[in-house]
Protein backbone atom coordinates (compact mmCIF):
# COMPACT_ATOMS: atom_id res chain seq x y z
CA UNK A 1 0.00 0.00 0.00
CA UNK A 2 1.68 3.22 -0.99
CA UNK A 3 -0.13 6.57 0.24
CA UNK A 4 0.29 9.71 -2.32
CA UNK A 5 -0.87 12.05 0.54
CA UNK A 6 1.67 10.74 2.65
CA UNK A 7 4.02 14.18 1.70
CA UNK A 8 0.84 16.18 3.45
CA UNK A 9 1.48 14.87 6.67
CA UNK A 10 3.03 15.70 9.76
CA UNK A 11 3.17 12.29 12.55
CA UNK A 12 3.77 9.17 12.62
CA UNK A 13 1.39 5.88 11.71
CA UNK A 14 -0.20 5.81 15.04
CA UNK A 15 -1.59 9.20 14.84
CA UNK A 16 -2.13 8.61 11.32
CA UNK A 17 -4.08 5.63 12.17
CA UNK A 18 -6.26 7.06 14.66
CA UNK A 19 -6.45 10.56 12.76
CA UNK A 20 -8.14 8.49 9.67
CA UNK A 21 -10.50 6.85 12.24
CA UNK A 22 -11.69 9.92 13.69
CA UNK A 23 -13.13 11.12 10.14
CA UNK A 24 -14.99 7.37 9.55
CA UNK A 25 -16.33 7.71 12.88
CA UNK A 26 -17.78 11.55 12.16
CA UNK A 27 -18.49 10.29 8.24
CA UNK A 28 -20.80 7.86 9.91
CA UNK A 29 -22.78 10.23 12.74
CA UNK A 30 -23.39 13.08 10.36
CA UNK A 31 -23.94 11.33 6.70
CA UNK A 32 -26.83 9.04 8.38
CA UNK A 33 -28.51 10.57 11.15
CA UNK A 34 -31.59 11.59 9.99
CA UNK A 35 -32.46 9.17 7.90
CA UNK A 36 -35.73 7.64 7.54
CA UNK A 37 -35.97 4.22 9.80
CA UNK A 38 -38.09 1.55 11.04
CA UNK A 39 -38.04 -2.16 11.08
CA UNK A 40 -38.08 -3.08 7.73
CA UNK A 41 -35.61 -1.07 6.53
CA UNK A 42 -32.76 -1.51 9.63
CA UNK A 43 -30.63 -4.20 7.85
CA UNK A 44 -29.98 -2.91 4.94
CA UNK A 45 -28.92 0.71 6.47
CA UNK A 46 -26.61 -0.79 8.75
CA UNK A 47 -25.18 -2.85 5.57
CA UNK A 48 -25.30 0.77 3.33
CA UNK A 49 -23.19 2.34 6.60
CA UNK A 50 -20.43 -0.33 6.40
CA UNK A 51 -20.31 -0.70 2.34
CA UNK A 52 -19.75 3.57 2.34
CA UNK A 53 -17.04 3.09 5.05
CA UNK A 54 -15.58 0.39 3.31
CA UNK A 55 -14.82 1.96 0.27
CA UNK A 56 -12.82 4.87 2.09
CA UNK A 57 -8.48 4.53 2.58
CA UNK A 58 -7.40 2.57 5.10
CA UNK A 59 -10.23 0.74 6.48
CA UNK A 60 -9.35 -2.68 7.75
CA UNK A 61 -13.04 -4.02 9.13
CA UNK A 62 -16.22 -1.83 10.48
CA UNK A 63 -19.35 -3.28 12.38
CA UNK A 64 -22.44 -1.14 12.46
CA UNK A 65 -25.23 -1.98 14.58
CA UNK A 66 -28.27 -0.35 14.73
CA UNK A 67 -29.33 -0.72 18.17
CA UNK A 68 -33.36 -1.92 18.11
CA UNK A 69 -33.49 -1.52 22.08
CA UNK A 70 -33.61 2.63 21.71
CA UNK A 71 -36.38 2.40 18.81
CA UNK A 72 -39.25 3.39 20.38
CA UNK A 73 -42.53 1.57 19.03
CA UNK A 74 -44.93 3.36 17.67
CA UNK A 75 -48.20 2.45 15.46
CA UNK A 76 -49.51 3.63 12.11
CA UNK A 77 -48.43 5.67 9.06
CA UNK A 78 -46.08 8.20 11.31
CA UNK A 79 -44.61 4.77 12.97
CA UNK A 80 -40.77 5.49 11.50
CA UNK A 81 -38.62 7.11 13.13
CA UNK A 82 -35.20 8.64 11.91
CA UNK A 83 -31.61 7.41 12.48
CA UNK A 84 -30.18 9.28 16.12
CA UNK A 85 -26.82 8.76 17.56
CA UNK A 86 -27.76 6.75 20.03
CA UNK A 87 -29.00 4.30 18.19
CA UNK A 88 -25.18 3.56 16.69
CA UNK A 89 -22.95 1.27 17.72
CA UNK A 90 -19.99 1.10 15.30
CA UNK A 91 -16.61 -1.15 15.73
CA UNK A 92 -14.06 -0.14 13.39
CA UNK A 93 -10.35 -0.86 12.27
CA UNK A 94 -8.40 1.07 10.74
CA UNK A 95 -5.45 -0.03 9.16
CA UNK A 96 -1.69 2.60 8.38
CA UNK A 97 1.15 0.57 7.56
CA UNK A 98 1.75 -2.06 10.51
CA UNK A 99 -0.18 -0.02 12.69
CA UNK A 100 -3.62 -0.85 14.10
CA UNK A 101 -6.32 1.49 15.67
CA UNK A 102 -9.14 -0.13 16.98
CA UNK A 103 -12.18 2.31 17.91
CA UNK A 104 -15.79 2.59 19.00
CA UNK A 105 -18.94 4.91 18.30
CA UNK A 106 -21.29 3.95 21.44
CA UNK A 107 -23.89 5.84 23.77
CA UNK A 108 -22.22 5.47 27.01
CA UNK A 109 -25.55 5.50 29.49
CA UNK A 110 -23.63 7.47 32.30
CA UNK A 111 -22.56 10.46 29.89
CA UNK A 112 -25.67 9.75 27.97
CA UNK A 113 -23.59 10.66 25.05
CA UNK A 114 -22.91 8.87 21.79
CA UNK A 115 -19.00 8.37 22.44
CA UNK A 116 -16.48 7.83 19.86
CA UNK A 117 -13.10 6.62 21.25
CA UNK A 118 -9.86 4.91 20.69
CA UNK A 119 -9.96 1.66 22.30
CA UNK A 120 -6.94 -0.19 21.25
CA UNK A 121 -3.90 0.89 19.17
CA UNK A 122 -1.58 -2.17 17.99
CA UNK A 123 1.53 -2.83 16.16
CA UNK A 124 1.77 -5.65 14.19
CA UNK B 1 -55.77 4.32 5.10
CA UNK B 2 -56.56 6.40 7.81
CA UNK B 3 -54.57 9.95 8.04
CA UNK B 4 -53.91 10.87 11.70
CA UNK B 5 -52.74 14.46 10.09
CA UNK B 6 -55.68 15.28 7.93
CA UNK B 7 -56.62 18.06 10.44
CA UNK B 8 -53.94 19.96 10.24
CA UNK B 9 -54.07 20.54 6.32
CA UNK B 10 -55.50 22.78 4.55
CA UNK B 11 -55.46 21.27 0.76
CA UNK B 12 -56.94 18.45 -1.89
CA UNK B 13 -55.39 15.24 -2.50
CA UNK B 14 -53.32 16.28 -5.31
CA UNK B 15 -52.15 18.97 -3.66
CA UNK B 16 -51.55 16.74 -0.26
CA UNK B 17 -49.45 14.04 -2.83
CA UNK B 18 -47.50 16.01 -4.68
CA UNK B 19 -46.63 17.91 -1.19
CA UNK B 20 -45.36 14.54 0.00
CA UNK B 21 -43.73 13.56 -3.21
CA UNK B 22 -41.71 17.25 -2.16
CA UNK B 23 -41.03 15.94 0.89
CA UNK B 24 -39.37 12.75 -0.31
CA UNK B 25 -37.22 13.58 -2.89
CA UNK B 26 -35.96 16.93 -0.86
CA UNK B 27 -34.84 14.05 1.58
CA UNK B 28 -33.37 11.99 -0.99
CA UNK B 29 -31.15 14.42 -1.79
CA UNK B 30 -30.15 16.52 1.16
CA UNK B 31 -29.47 13.21 3.57
CA UNK B 32 -27.71 10.90 0.78
CA UNK B 33 -25.24 13.79 -0.85
CA UNK B 34 -22.07 13.05 0.12
CA UNK B 35 -21.77 9.59 0.90
CA UNK B 36 -18.53 7.91 0.14
CA UNK B 37 -19.43 5.76 -2.84
CA UNK B 38 -17.26 3.36 -5.46
CA UNK B 39 -18.14 0.18 -7.59
CA UNK B 40 -18.47 -1.65 -4.89
CA UNK B 41 -21.09 -0.09 -3.03
CA UNK B 42 -23.70 1.66 -5.17
CA UNK B 43 -25.91 -1.42 -5.85
CA UNK B 44 -26.42 -1.54 -1.16
CA UNK B 45 -26.65 2.35 -1.37
CA UNK B 46 -29.43 2.95 -3.87
CA UNK B 47 -31.56 -0.34 -2.29
CA UNK B 48 -30.82 1.82 1.02
CA UNK B 49 -32.06 4.79 -0.14
CA UNK B 50 -35.37 2.88 -1.50
CA UNK B 51 -35.50 1.39 1.61
CA UNK B 52 -35.54 4.43 3.35
CA UNK B 53 -38.27 6.51 1.37
CA UNK B 54 -40.52 3.32 1.80
CA UNK B 55 -40.74 3.71 5.18
CA UNK B 56 -42.43 7.04 5.21
CA UNK B 57 -46.19 7.82 4.86
CA UNK B 58 -47.88 7.92 1.53
CA UNK B 59 -45.03 5.97 -0.75
CA UNK B 60 -46.24 3.41 -3.28
CA UNK B 61 -43.54 2.82 -4.83
CA UNK B 62 -39.47 4.85 -5.63
CA UNK B 63 -36.80 3.59 -7.78
CA UNK B 64 -33.37 4.60 -7.49
CA UNK B 65 -30.38 4.57 -9.85
CA UNK B 66 -27.39 5.93 -9.14
CA UNK B 67 -25.62 6.89 -12.65
CA UNK B 68 -22.69 4.95 -13.44
CA UNK B 69 -21.94 7.41 -16.69
CA UNK B 70 -21.32 10.15 -14.40
CA UNK B 71 -18.95 8.63 -11.79
CA UNK B 72 -15.38 9.73 -12.64
CA UNK B 73 -13.09 6.34 -12.80
CA UNK B 74 -10.00 7.47 -10.61
CA UNK B 75 -7.37 4.62 -9.76
CA UNK B 76 -5.86 4.21 -6.47
CA UNK B 77 -6.53 4.76 -2.27
CA UNK B 78 -8.05 7.91 -3.05
CA UNK B 79 -9.88 6.51 -5.88
CA UNK B 80 -13.69 6.71 -3.91
CA UNK B 81 -16.04 9.52 -5.10
CA UNK B 82 -19.00 10.93 -2.84
CA UNK B 83 -22.73 11.00 -3.81
CA UNK B 84 -23.40 14.28 -6.14
CA UNK B 85 -26.94 15.36 -6.90
CA UNK B 86 -26.45 14.88 -10.99
CA UNK B 87 -26.09 11.16 -10.15
CA UNK B 88 -29.28 10.77 -8.63
CA UNK B 89 -32.10 9.55 -11.14
CA UNK B 90 -35.19 8.60 -9.16
CA UNK B 91 -39.05 7.56 -10.14
CA UNK B 92 -41.12 8.13 -7.30
CA UNK B 93 -45.05 7.32 -7.04
CA UNK B 94 -47.19 8.65 -3.92
CA UNK B 95 -50.75 7.54 -3.45
CA UNK B 96 -52.82 10.03 -1.35
CA UNK B 97 -56.40 8.73 -1.19
CA UNK B 98 -57.73 7.86 -4.60
CA UNK B 99 -54.60 10.22 -6.08
CA UNK B 100 -51.24 9.01 -7.50
CA UNK B 101 -48.64 11.63 -7.64
CA UNK B 102 -45.66 10.33 -10.37
CA UNK B 103 -42.68 12.83 -9.46
CA UNK B 104 -38.51 12.77 -10.79
CA UNK B 105 -35.35 13.75 -9.50
CA UNK B 106 -33.15 13.64 -12.95
CA UNK B 107 -29.93 15.66 -13.67
CA UNK B 108 -31.40 17.83 -16.90
CA UNK B 109 -28.66 18.39 -19.38
CA UNK B 110 -29.58 21.70 -21.15
CA UNK B 111 -30.46 23.23 -17.49
CA UNK B 112 -27.49 21.56 -15.64
CA UNK B 113 -29.45 20.66 -12.81
CA UNK B 114 -30.95 18.05 -10.63
CA UNK B 115 -34.32 19.30 -11.35
CA UNK B 116 -37.23 17.61 -9.08
CA UNK B 117 -40.42 17.80 -10.68
CA UNK B 118 -44.04 16.47 -11.05
CA UNK B 119 -44.59 14.05 -14.26
CA UNK B 120 -48.10 13.13 -13.95
CA UNK B 121 -50.87 13.23 -11.32
CA UNK B 122 -53.45 10.87 -12.05
CA UNK B 123 -56.99 10.26 -10.01
CA UNK B 124 -58.01 6.52 -9.86
CA UNK C 1 -40.34 35.32 -13.11
CA UNK C 2 -40.18 32.79 -16.21
CA UNK C 3 -39.41 29.39 -15.28
CA UNK C 4 -37.34 27.62 -17.61
CA UNK C 5 -38.61 24.25 -15.68
CA UNK C 6 -41.56 24.46 -16.67
CA UNK C 7 -42.11 22.19 -19.58
CA UNK C 8 -41.10 19.49 -17.08
CA UNK C 9 -43.88 19.58 -15.08
CA UNK C 10 -47.85 18.28 -15.37
CA UNK C 11 -49.67 20.17 -12.71
CA UNK C 12 -50.97 23.28 -11.87
CA UNK C 13 -49.83 26.30 -9.96
CA UNK C 14 -50.81 25.76 -6.73
CA UNK C 15 -50.15 21.93 -6.90
CA UNK C 16 -46.31 23.44 -7.82
CA UNK C 17 -46.28 25.94 -5.18
CA UNK C 18 -47.02 22.97 -2.16
CA UNK C 19 -44.28 20.42 -4.56
CA UNK C 20 -41.96 23.23 -4.11
CA UNK C 21 -42.61 23.89 -0.18
CA UNK C 22 -41.95 20.08 0.10
CA UNK C 23 -38.67 20.31 -1.38
CA UNK C 24 -37.60 22.78 0.96
CA UNK C 25 -39.21 21.16 3.94
CA UNK C 26 -37.53 18.08 3.43
CA UNK C 27 -34.00 19.94 2.96
CA UNK C 28 -34.16 21.77 6.04
CA UNK C 29 -34.84 18.58 8.27
CA UNK C 30 -32.54 16.15 6.16
CA UNK C 31 -29.45 18.84 5.59
CA UNK C 32 -29.41 20.01 9.03
CA UNK C 33 -30.50 17.61 11.79
CA UNK C 34 -27.44 15.89 13.34
CA UNK C 35 -25.93 19.40 13.73
CA UNK C 36 -24.08 20.18 16.72
CA UNK C 37 -25.66 22.79 18.57
CA UNK C 38 -25.34 24.65 22.23
CA UNK C 39 -26.61 27.95 23.60
CA UNK C 40 -23.93 29.68 21.33
CA UNK C 41 -24.59 28.86 17.90
CA UNK C 42 -28.22 28.16 17.75
CA UNK C 43 -28.86 32.32 16.70
CA UNK C 44 -26.26 31.55 13.57
CA UNK C 45 -27.43 28.05 12.85
CA UNK C 46 -31.20 29.60 12.64
CA UNK C 47 -30.03 32.56 10.32
CA UNK C 48 -27.94 30.02 8.40
CA UNK C 49 -30.95 27.38 7.70
CA UNK C 50 -33.09 30.20 6.93
CA UNK C 51 -30.45 31.87 4.36
CA UNK C 52 -29.93 28.48 2.51
CA UNK C 53 -33.83 27.98 1.92
CA UNK C 54 -34.00 31.37 0.53
CA UNK C 55 -31.44 30.83 -2.65
CA UNK C 56 -33.61 28.52 -3.73
CA UNK C 57 -36.47 28.81 -6.24
CA UNK C 58 -39.46 30.52 -5.55
CA UNK C 59 -39.45 30.66 -1.66
CA UNK C 60 -40.84 34.27 -0.43
CA UNK C 61 -40.25 33.92 2.92
CA UNK C 62 -38.83 31.60 5.94
CA UNK C 63 -38.69 32.09 9.11
CA UNK C 64 -36.55 28.84 11.52
CA UNK C 65 -36.93 28.76 15.15
CA UNK C 66 -34.53 26.06 16.73
CA UNK C 67 -36.87 25.05 20.01
CA UNK C 68 -34.83 26.21 23.07
CA UNK C 69 -37.39 24.87 25.32
CA UNK C 70 -36.62 21.08 23.93
CA UNK C 71 -32.74 21.71 24.11
CA UNK C 72 -31.67 19.42 27.03
CA UNK C 73 -29.60 21.45 29.38
CA UNK C 74 -26.49 19.78 30.33
CA UNK C 75 -23.04 20.22 31.81
CA UNK C 76 -19.37 20.36 30.86
CA UNK C 77 -17.51 19.36 28.27
CA UNK C 78 -20.26 16.77 26.66
CA UNK C 79 -22.82 19.02 27.25
CA UNK C 80 -23.74 20.00 23.46
CA UNK C 81 -26.38 18.55 21.46
CA UNK C 82 -27.12 17.37 18.15
CA UNK C 83 -30.31 19.19 16.14
CA UNK C 84 -33.04 16.72 15.88
CA UNK C 85 -36.80 17.26 14.11
CA UNK C 86 -38.76 17.90 17.08
CA UNK C 87 -36.47 21.37 17.96
CA UNK C 88 -37.52 22.92 13.99
CA UNK C 89 -40.40 25.20 14.18
CA UNK C 90 -40.71 26.40 10.54
CA UNK C 91 -42.85 28.79 8.57
CA UNK C 92 -42.40 28.98 5.31
CA UNK C 93 -44.01 30.51 2.61
CA UNK C 94 -43.65 29.43 -1.08
CA UNK C 95 -44.99 31.66 -4.56
CA UNK C 96 -45.18 30.45 -7.59
CA UNK C 97 -47.16 32.78 -10.20
CA UNK C 98 -49.93 34.38 -8.32
CA UNK C 99 -50.38 31.53 -6.19
CA UNK C 100 -48.96 31.11 -2.22
CA UNK C 101 -48.42 28.27 -0.35
CA UNK C 102 -47.84 28.79 3.36
CA UNK C 103 -46.26 25.71 4.71
CA UNK C 104 -44.49 24.58 8.22
CA UNK C 105 -42.47 21.86 9.58
CA UNK C 106 -44.02 21.91 13.64
CA UNK C 107 -43.36 19.25 16.38
CA UNK C 108 -47.26 18.10 17.24
CA UNK C 109 -47.17 16.93 20.32
CA UNK C 110 -50.27 14.70 20.24
CA UNK C 111 -48.59 12.78 17.50
CA UNK C 112 -44.99 13.03 19.51
CA UNK C 113 -43.81 13.62 15.01
CA UNK C 114 -42.39 16.87 13.78
CA UNK C 115 -45.17 16.91 10.79
CA UNK C 116 -44.97 19.04 7.82
CA UNK C 117 -47.88 20.17 6.73
CA UNK C 118 -49.98 22.68 4.32
CA UNK C 119 -51.42 25.87 6.19
CA UNK C 120 -53.29 27.67 3.55
CA UNK C 121 -53.02 27.94 -0.12
CA UNK C 122 -54.10 31.39 -1.80
CA UNK C 123 -54.54 32.84 -5.11
CA UNK C 124 -53.28 36.65 -5.48
CA UNK D 1 -10.18 20.91 31.74
CA UNK D 2 -11.22 17.81 33.18
CA UNK D 3 -12.13 15.21 30.70
CA UNK D 4 -15.32 12.66 32.05
CA UNK D 5 -14.54 10.21 29.39
CA UNK D 6 -10.89 9.61 29.77
CA UNK D 7 -11.47 5.90 30.73
CA UNK D 8 -13.00 4.87 27.79
CA UNK D 9 -9.86 5.80 25.84
CA UNK D 10 -6.30 3.89 25.13
CA UNK D 11 -3.65 6.33 23.84
CA UNK D 12 -1.30 9.27 24.35
CA UNK D 13 -2.22 12.75 24.22
CA UNK D 14 -1.48 13.76 20.66
CA UNK D 15 -3.41 10.34 19.77
CA UNK D 16 -6.53 12.17 21.34
CA UNK D 17 -5.82 15.40 19.44
CA UNK D 18 -5.67 14.19 15.84
CA UNK D 19 -8.25 11.84 16.58
CA UNK D 20 -10.11 14.38 17.83
CA UNK D 21 -9.54 16.57 14.78
CA UNK D 22 -10.82 13.46 12.28
CA UNK D 23 -14.14 13.26 13.96
CA UNK D 24 -14.70 17.64 13.43
CA UNK D 25 -13.09 17.35 9.64
CA UNK D 26 -15.77 14.52 9.37
CA UNK D 27 -18.09 16.27 10.61
CA UNK D 28 -17.82 19.48 8.44
CA UNK D 29 -17.91 17.77 5.33
CA UNK D 30 -20.77 14.85 5.92
CA UNK D 31 -22.87 17.31 7.41
CA UNK D 32 -22.58 20.47 4.91
CA UNK D 33 -22.23 19.12 1.82
CA UNK D 34 -25.44 19.25 -0.09
CA UNK D 35 -26.54 22.66 1.38
CA UNK D 36 -27.95 25.02 -1.08
CA UNK D 37 -25.46 27.73 -1.43
CA UNK D 38 -25.48 31.11 -3.64
CA UNK D 39 -23.43 34.44 -3.45
CA UNK D 40 -25.59 35.43 -0.51
CA UNK D 41 -25.34 33.05 2.08
CA UNK D 42 -21.84 32.13 1.89
CA UNK D 43 -20.85 34.11 4.39
CA UNK D 44 -23.33 32.90 7.07
CA UNK D 45 -22.63 29.29 6.26
CA UNK D 46 -19.14 29.85 6.74
CA UNK D 47 -19.43 31.20 10.25
CA UNK D 48 -22.79 28.62 10.88
CA UNK D 49 -20.08 25.75 10.32
CA UNK D 50 -17.24 27.41 12.09
CA UNK D 51 -19.61 27.74 15.24
CA UNK D 52 -21.05 24.15 15.14
CA UNK D 53 -17.57 23.18 14.92
CA UNK D 54 -16.84 25.64 18.56
CA UNK D 55 -19.64 23.45 20.29
CA UNK D 56 -17.51 20.42 20.34
CA UNK D 57 -15.28 19.54 22.96
CA UNK D 58 -11.34 20.55 22.26
CA UNK D 59 -11.64 22.48 19.63
CA UNK D 60 -9.23 25.48 19.97
CA UNK D 61 -9.81 27.48 16.76
CA UNK D 62 -11.31 26.77 13.70
CA UNK D 63 -11.41 28.30 10.35
CA UNK D 64 -13.92 27.89 7.79
CA UNK D 65 -13.89 29.43 3.80
CA UNK D 66 -15.39 28.39 1.33
CA UNK D 67 -13.85 28.93 -1.67
CA UNK D 68 -15.51 31.41 -4.25
CA UNK D 69 -13.33 30.31 -7.40
CA UNK D 70 -15.04 27.11 -7.29
CA UNK D 71 -18.41 28.21 -7.58
CA UNK D 72 -19.23 28.11 -10.99
CA UNK D 73 -21.12 31.36 -12.05
CA UNK D 74 -24.65 30.31 -13.22
CA UNK D 75 -27.92 32.91 -14.06
CA UNK D 76 -31.61 32.72 -13.61
CA UNK D 77 -34.07 31.09 -10.56
CA UNK D 78 -31.72 28.30 -10.36
CA UNK D 79 -28.43 29.49 -10.39
CA UNK D 80 -27.85 28.53 -7.26
CA UNK D 81 -25.53 25.14 -6.15
CA UNK D 82 -24.98 22.81 -3.54
CA UNK D 83 -21.71 22.93 -1.35
CA UNK D 84 -19.34 20.01 -2.58
CA UNK D 85 -16.30 18.88 -0.74
CA UNK D 86 -13.89 20.85 -3.32
CA UNK D 87 -14.86 24.42 -2.20
CA UNK D 88 -14.22 23.78 1.49
CA UNK D 89 -11.10 24.91 2.84
CA UNK D 90 -10.70 24.60 6.94
CA UNK D 91 -8.00 25.17 9.21
CA UNK D 92 -8.43 23.38 12.81
CA UNK D 93 -6.56 23.44 15.84
CA UNK D 94 -7.65 21.08 18.63
CA UNK D 95 -6.33 21.05 22.25
CA UNK D 96 -5.72 18.13 24.45
CA UNK D 97 -4.04 18.75 27.89
CA UNK D 98 -0.88 20.31 26.80
CA UNK D 99 -0.91 18.88 22.70
CA UNK D 100 -2.71 21.09 19.90
CA UNK D 101 -3.09 19.25 16.65
CA UNK D 102 -3.04 21.54 13.46
CA UNK D 103 -5.22 19.75 11.02
CA UNK D 104 -6.53 20.88 7.55
CA UNK D 105 -9.48 20.68 4.74
CA UNK D 106 -8.29 21.19 1.73
CA UNK D 107 -8.82 20.44 -1.77
CA UNK D 108 -5.28 19.19 -3.54
CA UNK D 109 -5.07 19.90 -6.86
CA UNK D 110 -2.65 17.45 -8.19
CA UNK D 111 -4.62 14.43 -6.44
CA UNK D 112 -8.01 15.47 -7.46
CA UNK D 113 -9.53 15.31 -3.83
CA UNK D 114 -10.50 17.13 -0.50
CA UNK D 115 -7.85 15.91 1.83
CA UNK D 116 -7.89 15.89 5.28
CA UNK D 117 -4.26 15.94 7.16
CA UNK D 118 -2.41 16.58 10.37
CA UNK D 119 -0.12 19.58 9.61
CA UNK D 120 1.76 19.89 13.08
CA UNK D 121 1.30 18.21 16.63
CA UNK D 122 3.12 20.43 18.71
CA UNK D 123 3.28 20.21 22.97
CA UNK D 124 3.23 23.34 24.65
Amino acid sequence: MQDPAKKYFRCNDSERAVFEAGIKLGTIYHQFVGTPISAENIDVLEKSIEESIKVQPFVKSVNVKIRRDRIKKKKGIYKYLTLTGDMLDVELVVEYNNTEAVCYLKYIEEMKYPLMYIGEIRVK
